[in-house]
């Protein structure tokens, strides 16, 4: 991880230089140190070299699963509790958007509409309006698919399609109480992605729209913001939803319509994708959506890059959130299960929609030890042992599928 | 700020190659690219290069005011609390070490002295005695000098040199503890850091040791982590002692010796350096040394930039923090000072010793306006108007320096 006496500037470097050539030169100058790095006798596993609108990211913290999928390894989550950008997870329903729409942020527009005033507002007007900030747990729906061993279609997360992020912008409250307030009989809050489409396809078979109940707009944001830099495009700038509690996709990037509707969206991402359907079956509008997050957590460290740990007292750290509750007591096994102690909650506390870190001190002797961890949340709900199926493999929280085996030397 | 259509990695990209030379032909190309940038019509002012050993933080928010002495720009300040990385300001007293030392981290050694059983400790060892998180304000003691009509020697920083930054660790009390605790009659605690020293010089002369009163060691920690990544060499990797509340230069990069003991070091740095001494006098033991931060605000937008600014409503905002205390209210004026109104605290509340955020929103007519703020903290202070004249331009904490004169079209 330390190797190099100098480093390398980041994507905010050169900006204002509008020298795209340069940033082309440069991009192939680090491919092809990437490629010399997966060629040199490697210390760690070479990484999969990441696509160039996250070029910016730390490669080693990543897993690669394609373009449009990359989680963050587990060993790299760090015990800060904000994760970094560098190594902050990316799922994209589709491409990101040309990077011209970040060249002049503020002029960026989304249409409010289902309020009584409906309009267009820039970015640079939302910005005059309100600003709040939040820390939340952003999660992808199917993190944890991997360990589903009915090995569902969809990208294999393990625990890395998630992060803790904080995100500034305006309350959607302030925004619907500036046009009017919310029309009447308005039960959903709507949000549609800015993406470019795919040609030939029927609009609403591809695009990302996706609606929560309404109530959620109480702690919702317009964010342009995410820890402490201008959301960058890989992450949904220059405009996100930030819907807190609920998963990645409620969490509408490049957000160009916010609507209060009467009715859910009938895009197919809405209607049948994102469906908890029973194992076999095809998703379809009759199933829960997939959208609040419920409690959890996962144990970080020790062990997990498999390298052997030492005998003798270890800090066992991990983290743990309620989805829309805070989290109130984390419990860690190392003995897979069998009997419990309870952890340690250490560093700041970001809020309900944050995550915890708990940190459990135990002596381990040498041998193989089946460490996990389970949580308990505000209204009393207890982290499962078991998964419930599902054909998408989505919101699995079970505590035995993330337990974590560790070699003591 | 948003000109490039892909981005560039950053220093942990290639993190495990061990090659030096494609590191420096990388570095050579981006010193190429900011001399592009710098010839470049700009739409903001070319900044200046940054060192090599910072090259991975973002010119653009950044002022070099030398090779070891960087802060942040006032209007690159974000609204989401935490300072990333690459944004955070940079005050060397001596180069920053070869960067072999983040070679292998876990291998860095610290004496711990002063206590029962003396032991030199590895960071690996330190990993395993426990684990802490605190978010904390890390200011220069000269933060603010440039408003001294005096102008005292040393950097002339603005607001800059100050970030809000997580740090995980293990806390110096179990450390302490854990080695038969603090021996009798040791009233400092004293950190000295793993600098080279230039030939030639009584090393007591340069050496970067300072001591705080040892009851500081309460929430002080042993950390390896900065915002979820090992601490950058810039920023004192592979270990920091960190000092909650107490002014950055306390705060012992590549810490080699933890002590305590029955004086203060007799370092120079200690001696005669930051203290606060009467206008055109020396520094010397006598005089009060620079340690406990104390309230402080500043507002860091809108107008921050230069840009006028469109009448109407606007969110200002800025940080505020207690040095020791938490802060309990802020103040803001836009008429210099005559009138106040309470501004709202708003995000995450990091603990006490983190700032908080503030803002107030309020209708600015055409015209000019010069906003302040004031904070006051849980021990009932208020942030004053004047500075203390001192000597070496410490501790400047008026309000009345750090206004903001914005133009409002």
């Amino acid at each position: 991880m330390d190797k190099l006496p100098a480093s390398l500037p980041r994507r905010r470097l050169l900006a204002g230089t509008g020298a795209t050539v340069t940033a082309a030169a440069l991009a192939s100058v680090m491919r092809d140190a990437a490629a010399q790095a997966a060629a040199a006798p490697a210390t760690a596993a070479a990484p999969r070299p990441l696509p160039p609108y996250v070029n910016w990211k730390d490669a080693n913290s990543l897993i690669v699963h394609s373009n449009t999928t990359i989680e963050t390894r587990r060993s790299a989550f760090g015990t800060s509790i904000v994760t970094p950008d560098e190594q902050l997870y990316i799922r994209n329903n589709l491409p990101a958007p040309d990077a011209s729409i970040v060249a002049d942020r503020d002029a960026w527009e989304v249409s409010i509409e289902g309020v009584r005033n409906p309009r267009k507002l820039t970015v640079r007007e939302l910005k005059s309006m309100g600003l709040e900030t939040v820390a939340m747990v952003l999660q992808c729906s199917g993190n944890g698919r991997g360990y589903f061993p009915s090995k569902p279609s969809g990208t294999p997360w393990q625990v890395g399609a998630a992060g803790c992020v904080l995100w500034s912008g305006v309350p959607v409250r302030v925004v619907a109480e500036a046009l009017g307030g919310v029309a009447s009989g308005m039960t959903f809050m709507t949000g549609t992605g800015g993406e470019k489409l795919p040609e030939g396809l029927d609009p609403k078979s591809v695009m990302v729209e996706r609606s929560v109940p309404a109530a959620a707009m109480a702690d919702a944001l317009l964010a342009w913001e995410m820890n402490g830099v201008p959301i960058s495009l890989a992450h949904g700038g220059p405009l996100r939803l930030i819907v807190p509690g609920y998963t990645g996709v409620n969490n509408i990037k490049y957000v160009k319509r916010l609507a209060f509707t009467a009715r859910e969206s009938d895009a197919r991402i809405m209607s049948h994708g994102y469906r908890i359907s029973p194992p076999g079956a095809n998703g379809d509008p009759s199933q829960p959506s997939v959208q609040e997050m419920t409690v959890k957590s996962w144990i970080n460290g020790p062990g997990t890059d498999g390298k052997p740990v030492a005998a003798g007292t270890v800090q066992i750290h991990g983290v743990a959130f309620g989805g829309m509750h805070a989290v109130t007591k984390v419990e860690v096994s190392v003995d897979g299960g069998k009997t419990w102690s309870t952890a340690r909650l250490v560093g700041p506390d970001l809020g309900r929609y944050a995550w915890r870190q708990f940190v459990l001190s135990v002596r381990l002797p040498a041998g193989s030890h089946t460490l996990v961890s389970r949580a308990t949340d505000a209204a009393g709900n207890l982290q499962p042992e078991q998964r419930l199926e599902n054909a998408g493999g989505y919101n699995n929280s079970s505590w035995a599928d993330h337990a974590v085996k560790v070699v003591v030397a």
